[in-house]
């Protein structure tokens, strides 16, 4: 196989798409983001970037609380308007219809199949952008999206983020934890 | 919609399936992973979540390297193989024909379409998992899945992990920075 260096960027494979939800002077905000990820399972944590720059940032310093909601396909071009307008130019508190949870301070979108809210744990400087770790608090599920108590991602229909572009979830390659049975040196 | 709340869990709706690389004593070991993303633009990072107990991080510890791997769709029974079995019990050193790059003890398997060489920026305890950041120093690529000299993920098939299954990267729903230009209020 012939490899080449493309030099050092912020890739990765696949992400989430994602909306973070914040109170900005007790003011729902909105904002899209992708760099996110589960960062630790006992007790289970999530974590995000976010510049530096980013409105949403004062509402995490405000409250030391956020959310990271799913929306699923039909609601990309909602999700999408919340990535190009920033809440310092825009009130986007009307783009969903807001609801708190045990936090007080974190919105969520009802539109949104699975929000989780979080309570800071740590924000790490790593130069342009915050990595913030949020100790998950709540998750709360339209009974809809849900197959035996768990969120079902064919009913969630998450949105896939890659290379500037929104994709659906494919099919089903193989189950984890049971393909690699197969595998023979 | 009814909502219910279904408990604080590692939950997140769709996450990258990545092979983490380290050497131990010398050696290759990968791991499998999906607990990691972006965590900044300038300087580019990635974080990856990484059990304590994990064979792997005995490789960050010794060499402050590591390397993040993008497997394809035909390598998930070798992907998973690396999920089921721990360095610890097993030699894993010969599943993937591995090669160095400029840090040369990240050790990275020739057979992943995109591989991504860190070194060690900051680790965060978290509970049952550290969160290692690191800096990505250099990203190496097969030229046959470049588009324009960018990775293509049409060319790479990676595999999206999702509640204990593999699956393929769907259809393309929108270009993102664009659907919410049709947002109306």
């Amino acid at each position: 196989m012939d490899k080449i260096t493309v030099g050092p960027m912020p890739f990765m494979s696949v992400m989430p798409t994602l909306l973070v939800g914040v109170n900005v002077k007790g003011k729902p905000n909105y904002m899209t983001a992708a760099w996110a990820t589960v960062a630790c399972m006992a007790p289970p944590m999530l974590c995000v970037a976010i510049n530096k720059a980013r409105y949403t940032v004062k509402g995490i310093d405000e409250n030391k609380t956020f959310s990271l909601n799913v929306p699923s396909e039909k609601m990309v071009v909602e999700t999408d308007h919340c990535g190009l307008v920033s809440g310092s130019n825009e009130d986007k508190s009307g783009v969903f219809r807001s609801f708190y949870g045990k936090l007080k301070t974190a919105p969520m979108p009802e539109e949104c199949p699975v929000t989780i809210e979080c309570s800071l744990f740590k924000s790490v400087e790593c130069g342009s952008h915050l990595l913030y770790i949020g100790k998950i608090e709540e998750i709360h599920a339209d009974t809809s999206c849900l197959t035996d108590g768990k969120p079902d991602i064919e009913k969630i229909r998450p949105i896939v983020y890659a290379q500037h572009t929104y994709f659906g979830v494919g099919k089903q390659v193989e189950k984890a934890f049971s393909a690699g049975k197969k595998y023979r040196k």
